[in-house]
């Protein structure tokens, strides 16, 4: 029983005994300053940058969007309004893709070549197309950089000047640039809706650009303005453009490409109505043009046409406009174990450093560091070693070399 | 020799003699216990949540993905099947853009005004239109809200009311809202085909959402259903509408967004093949009508024809439906050396603060703290600091009030 | 004033002594040894994985960017270049859709279906469309895998053969799969110019794919070579397909998803030059023929014209080709403070586990640990606890079974 009971102790002795280190307390005030200080400054460094700045306890989860735009507005094309044929464009028009989609172009300048059909007809000159005879024109010739495939025949361009024949779409194109005024100048009064929703699933956080405390007549009139009206979903493309640093007018012409950008960064530990959009605009096409190759923004489409008798012909259009980009981004963040755990614990070595920092000073820059060091540190001398039964303890004098 | 040997092993023992915390073992269980179960509790956290709930073993990375999209199906017009003119639309009609993109928009409803040429007519009647004579009509004048712009005109719009007259697209069109039943109510049996492929560029991962060891005779009969065919590639869309909680013919009047949303999360430590899209399907507008600016969700077409004479006119559609958005997303882990080394890291310095814990136990809960503290705690008293030469350790009983 | 002073100092004492732990310094050069090779290890991880292949100094942030493509290039159908009516096919006619997306079909191979009116024709014949009689067309039938609504005749497909008649765009399309040979194989010599400008808007970071310092009369005539020319913005669709390890003349026949991979992964530490964009090629959908569903890539559409007395036709196309995808992708880093000091604490983590791991070769693989386990650790014996008035220490010479 005894036995027993003994060995039962003995075991829990094994293995529940606490180790501790043992300690001196040393009555340096100066030691003890430059510890607390220490240990002050790594909290300061966890509350101020760890906590506020980098908010290193929060969950981070970025934005899944969906975007649907609707452009209003029409235009009398430039000069047409008061001829016999005065030209009107609305959204069916000049606004490509239809869909509404999160990007989309609103043609603001365009060359028209109408009544296109493949045909023959002469090149538009230019020093690889001119020619005076026929055996300058290589048939079957596919230059990529020309308008057709050569026919082998030198014809008239005009009464004085010759060049190849090509199969093409005919008449062609005569391309000398855009207008030099846009010709739907009055897009800069379009207007523009956004509707945006946003989700941040890791949250399971759901919200809407339009937000439904917002009195809906109010929805219905308004016009965004930074200033004044940060949160109408409704923006006058002039505006746009002039907040993303540009002239309207001076874009339309060759055009361009202009950012929307929605920022839905969040802090969802606060409550959540102060989690709105911010809107921003910014060219994203590059300006300078001495730099640039094809300067500006511009496609070609075309709309076909049949003629009775089944003949094929089209009017192309080469369109320049602005293209614009509903760009959204953000993050939201949310209090979480992990993050903070993991920041908590990678702040807290740094607290167990401090007594290397402060037995450093302490041995080092204290007046009686001596008496310290030899209340401290034992050095266990090579020839302890020999007389194990002795129980003598050195406390020699010398410096403290030891590891740490 | 022995000079120089001598000062050899001073530089060994400076470089290499090794400085270790003197300890004292205490014999008592409660202390151990407290420590052995702090011990364990740090670990249980680090297995349980850091290994098995965060994986955070594991270096992440977001999913890249290509979709395309095949729509099947045929309508006859609700309403035209038994008339002289019934009309019939498959894709090439009704899907819009056409070339399968991820985002796609299914007509389902629509106002059609047919041969619309650009000329005079009167504006549809509403308060800031009507007039008596033609004084009310300011010529030029651009009223973003109306449809054109006014020939400074009062006409006849009916035998009863006159409105001004404006420069449009005429006949203008009678926006009285879509239809109270869809016009396309057989879309609801209309087919979709997902391909998407995906890739984790991080881990250099490829995976397409049909599988290489599905049948394939059962791949083109089969379709998507959550709980009984869930890795069917082919969606039938009103599956997918009530999939997502809505109605489809309720929806198909007005219009609205899908989403599609496929989640390809994946733990790539286990075997590849369990890496499978997980389909799910949400409404991305908002159709709470109480709360909404322009609800549903419709944009308006034209497809234009030339007349033998060459004048132009268009069909102008505006097109309600369901904008059907392929979401992908998803994010894959796999164990990586520095998140595990850094979390093991951070979960170890927890470690590190449970002998201070245990510490404090010892010296504050336990019977005999008073004879724990005597042998743990050195007190060295400023009257120790002037006679250096005696040897003696004050052993004061007093209260530990050390730092630590 | 004694008194005060003194409880002063008190209070000094109280709040500012130090406490550190005593130590004892072994003159064993082995563990010396094993104390510093175990710290050099985790300096090495610390500097050669953490810092230098990891970077785990920076921040990092995902790029945002934008894309817009132009397409040159024109080709006369195959066959057709030497018949009555040549085919001709430019720009606007093959790139769907034409505004210079980031994604974009350039079609090579089509079946074209001419001058489809709605109205009544008999089936494609396959065995579930073929008829005898009547009876055996149940009117109204809506089989979605055929091609129109049954009117409930029987009638001659073709001199022999009898098929249902349905409602539909009439005459049906004869799928019989795509020409063995694209018809617009000439598109392999079509050239691609890809506007590329990105951002990191955490590191507040611009850039675009045509660099300033690149000579623009180079640009208007390179053409993209990974190896000669890896910054020319202009590609040959040919190259692009061949440098994903595909055939441009096999892969236009069925069509296919090819991505154009521009990787703006970035160090922005290092000179910001050195920030430029690497670009990749990869085929995107499977073109493992036996698992597929659908292989290879095409969509229908039509072009819709009106017959001068108001009947509407179109022109049904189904377009094969190949859909290019610009996927933009990239991390940018950049030095931080926080990550710095979370995976900084996170290694001197492993650095306060060196004394546990010396401490247990010292006690447990040296010749002399008897002697150092005596002088390092003391044992409070329970009969200690009994004798509290003296003050003798139990050195033991037993195993150290203390926890740690």
């Amino acid at each position: 029983m005894g036995a027993a009971k003994s060995s039962c102790q003995g075991f829990l002795h094994y293995a529940f005994d606490y180790e501790t280190p043992k300690t001196l307390v040393v009555p340096s005030i100066a030691a003890g300053v430059v510890f607390r200080f220490t240990q002050l400054l790594i909290l300061l460094y966890l509350v101020g940058y760890v906590c506020i700045v980098q908010k290193a306890y929060q969950d981070t989860d970025s934005v899944v969007s969906t975007v649907t735009t609707k452009v209003k507005g029409y235009a009398v094309i430039k000069g047409s309004a008061n001829t016999s044929s005065p030209q009107f464009r609305d959204v069916a028009d000049y606004v490509i893709p239809p869909q509404g989609d999160k990007s989309f172009f609103v043609v603001t300048n365009m060359i028209v070549t109408t009544n296109q059909k493949v045909s023959h007809c002469p090149e538009i000159p230019k020093p690889s197309t001119l020619c005076n005879q026929d055996s300058q024109c290589t048939t079957g010739l596919e230059d990529l950089r020309g308008n057709g495939v050569r026919t082998g025949r030198c014809v008239n361009y005009s009464d004085t000047v010759q060049t190849c024949q090509v199969l093409s779409w005919c008449p062609l194109e005569e391309d000398t640039g855009p207008n030099k005024e846009a010709l739907i100048d009055a897009a800069e009064n379009f207007t523009l809706l956004i509707k945006n929703s946003v989700t941040y699933p890791k949250f399971n956080f759901h919200r809407r650009n339009i937000m439904p405390h917002i009195n809906s007549s109010y929805l219905k009139t308004c016009v965004f303005n930074s200033s004044t009206d940060p949160h109408c979903p409704i923006f006058r493309l002039k505006q746009i453009v002039s907040d993303a640093g540009e002239e309207f007018q001076v874009m339309a012409v060759e055009g361009g490409v202009l950012g929307i950008l929605i920022d839905w960064t969040c802090d969802l530990d606060l409550w959540a109505s102060q989690c709105l959009p911010k809107y921003s605009f910014r060219r994203l096409d590059d300006n300078n043009k001495s730099h640039v190759l094809a300067p500006g923004y511009n496609f070609r489409f075309a709309k076909y046409y049949k003629s009775p008798e089944g003949t094929e012909s089209r009017t192309l259009i080469k369109a320049y406009g602005i293209r614009f980009e509903v760009i959204v981004f953000g993050t939201a963040g949310k209090f979480s174990m992990l993050p903070t755990l993991v920041n908590l614990g990678s702040t807290l070595t740094f607290l167990s450093l401090v007594p290397t920092v402060s037995d450093w000073f302490l041995l080092t820059f204290t007046k009686k560091r001596g008496v310290y060091s030899k209340h401290k540190t034992t050095h266990l001398r090579d020839e302890d070693e020999e007389d194990e039964d002795e129980n003598k303890q050195s406390m020699s004098m010398g410096t403290s070399y030891g590891t740490q």
